[in-house]
């Protein structure tokens, strides 16, 4: 994991401009394994940020390094998009994210009806409700409803829920995302929804419903978030889509 | 490929309810090689169509048959939605799909600006553009524009571009989409394309900008298609998000 973001800091400092170097220079220069290697560069390419052509190595996506505000849906741990904003680039690569939230709801509860369909488990399971307002470099960034497993995140406070989640519980329970579905929709806001936002009801939003998966393929968090910003692109990468 | 969408098969039709059987099973059903069921059950996790559970094998994705109205991206080869409706599933499931389109422009022209970038080719190769206004049983599902290097697609024309164009290419020039670019924004329409979709100026919709990318990762297709219908959800699978 390592390597992988310290390949991307050199692709996002532009030391690595068009290409990889050659694995052979990358074990090299990193002093590490092949393996060690390979999977870092597993790992960008399932994200999108690097692209193999055969026969001629590991070329850097250009598409990703154009857009501005992109959402790297395949990088889960945190959003952190100003590490993928050209016009901040120089300056922000190991700055903290400046996503911060406003905690609507802390509630500690019981998995109901369609959270307990997407968690997998029993109704009268305990959860964590988190209802929070999440602002970007101080700009409204999205109304975002999470639901977690007390079985996997067994704390979860108000000043936690302030910054990111997933950081903490990372750096707390060792919990990470190996694998989401991802569900998208065109929506209007409910009445409700628009007061915390600032909107008039029936504002456009994309919404996104997320299931967040452990390693065992076990779900550990679910989430619906309201996306308002025209200035925000997700970014999903996808990858064999056919058999061969 | 013809493995994995039999296996999709009895999944709709519930032959397979709750898990897929064993790797041997399936061998001995199907009367081919263990490397056949292997790349058949890749592809169907890698749609999220299942998902492996260490220790005790492929489930399916529940999720996935409750949802209704699912477009899933990553099965690139056309859309073919009512493959996925819930309240179609019986009946529907070897049906054509009923996706048809408004042809409103189909020029070959050459490639510009953005469209040069997304394609990776010099301005002025050569490149079909088509706009359409696509339905879903007879109802109004997107507007695409789509611009195809004339390299790998030699030839369309306006009666081609009624039906699937990505059916087309693959019967015709052998082409399937191997990996994607897939860029999601929300946006509000311009007065143009209201009036070709029979909408108000500044109606919402989603816009999903898409790089298509052959076997050896030359793009062949982009396109940006908005899409107007609150009840359509788009659905990805996002794998290997972290590095062991």
């Amino acid at each position: 994991m390592q390597v992988a973001q310290q390949i991307t800091n050199q692709i996002l400092q532009k030391e690595f401009v068009k290409q990889l170097p050659s694995e052979n220079e990358l074990i090299e220069q990193y002093e590490v394994s092949r393996n060690t290697i390979r999977n870092a560069i597993n790992v960008l390419a399932s994200q999108g940020l690097i692209r193999r052509v055969q026969g001629s190595g590991y070329y850097i996506n250009q598409h990703i390094l154009r857009s501005t505000d992109l959402l790297m849906m395949g990088a889960k741990n945190g959003i952190k998009p100003e590490k993928f904003r050209k016009d901040s680039l120089k300056n922000d690569i190991n700055s903290n994210s400046r996503v911060n939230s406003k905690v609507v709801h802390l509630d500690d509860t019981t998995a109901k009806g369609e959270v307990a369909a997407m968690l997998e488990c029993d109704e009268s399971t305990p959860i964590y409700y988190c209802e929070r307002v999440r602002f970007l470099n101080g700009n409204l960034l999205c109304l975002e409803k999470a639901y977690y497993l007390k079985e996997f995140v067994p704390f979860l406070n108000e000043d936690i829920c302030k910054k990111s989640i997933f950081d903490f519980i990372k750096k707390q329970y060792n919990i990470e995302t190996e694998s989401a579905d991802d569900f998208i929709k065109l929506v209007t806001i409910s009445k409700e929804d628009a007061k915390l936002v600032d909107k008039e009801a029936g504002a456009p939003a994309i919404n996104i419903r997320e299931i967040n998966y452990l390693k065992n393929n076990r779900p550990f968090n679910c989430s619906s978030i309201n996306y308002f910003d025209e200035n925000l692109t997700f970014y999903y990468h996808l990858d064999t889509l056919i058999s061969h």
